[in-house]
């Protein structure tokens, strides 16, 4: 398949693509149509048949998409058949409520370990994932070659963290500091930005009551 | 000041311009032209200038924004001033990650108590913040109004505690528990899917490697 340059906003999309699809897909729903799942998304149907054609035809005129092979092909594309190494670095609150919750699986990961630096954690396990010394990170990162860190350490400790498992050959990090991570060309750092979404429900409330007022 | 409608797109970008200004204010930078606030995001000049121009007239030809005044606007648009009330439901790990670590006031909100079923943290604090027996939510919210509610309970019970903080006048709900919650109009649900953001993060280390061995 050709792969043309996926613009960043398309990328950003994808995932909900996948999230839309996997439901629909797991509700046994066989096939839908671009305007149906614009609806579902609030995004338009042109929005969608442009963002899908990027990556290969997919749909059929009057017939919408197969969920079940547009499903996989988007899933392809994220990785999600990659099964690529993970480590949660920072069994916290943080560290520990993903641990326990988050469907790291479904998203194309291998959870094979945490690391922490409290005597009180190590050699626990949380959900069967056990948890290892901070100390033991460069010999398990030697022998298993994880690819992306969960990184949940205190701010403070952040931006060493982050230098020091790029040192041990990750690629990836998701980033639940709240600190902006400096890092070299090729390593890939996603931000989880909570206030992000928190302000947007902000507006929502606040514009909402203001926008009866200026109706009124 | 008119507000015209503003699309979701839009609204989506506001926290992101509102996160980037508030950076470039507390480092002390006193103005940034569309171009370079851009780069920083990752977004076009052009797309900038259409997004903001929505909300009035902040930039002048030649001399950029005036980031004090363009954040204060923003984070106005946002309600960031408007000090909404908001508890949190469910004091588990990711509740209490967030009681922890969140700074709910740079956002806006005023964090008053936190509800949870355990007897083992009724009457504790976290961070300073009261943990009360999800019984006294009713009183509670006659007597305070929270406009807000942080859900961090379980799935299994996240649908029917939505439905019950609605009933007693909440209007605004940031839900972290997975499930997708059927709500009435009026009522506005923030969804937090870590899932996308991690799937944005495979793609990327997926795709990584298979673009240079299609460039070579």
């Amino acid at each position: 398949m050709k792969r043309q340059h996926i613009s960043d906003a398309v990328i950003r999309r994808l995932p909900r693509y996948y999230r839309y699809l996997d439901e629909l897909h797991a509700k046994g729903v066989v096939r839908i149509s671009s305007n149906s799942l614009g609806k579902r998304m609030g995004i338009t149907a042109s929005q969608i048949r442009q963002d899908l054609s990027c990556f290969g035809e997919f749909g059929q005129q009057g017939y919408g998409y197969n969920i079940t092979a547009l499903r996989a092909e988007v899933g392809h594309i994220l990785g999600v058949d990659e099964k690529h190494r993970l480590i949660v670095v920072g069994a916290g609150h943080l560290g520990h409520a993903l641990l326990q919750n988050f469907d790291f699986v479904s998203s194309g990961f291998r959870l094979d370990t945490a690391f922490d630096v409290s005597p009180a954690l190590i050699g626990s396990t949380i959900n069967g994932v056990l948890i290892r010394g901070i100390n033991e990170l460069e010999d398990y990162c030697a022998a298993v070659h994880p690819a992306v860190a969960v990184l949940t350490v205190p701010k403070a400790v952040a931006q060493e963290t982050a230098a020091r498992l790029i040192s041990l050959g990750v690629r990836g990090i998701w980033n639940f500091t709240n600190m902006e991570l400096t890092v070299e060309s090729g390593i890939f750092v996603e931000d989880v930005h909570f206030a992000d979404s928190l302000l947007t429900l902000s507006y929502r409330i606040s514009a909402a009551p203001q926008l009866e007022k200026e109706s009124s």
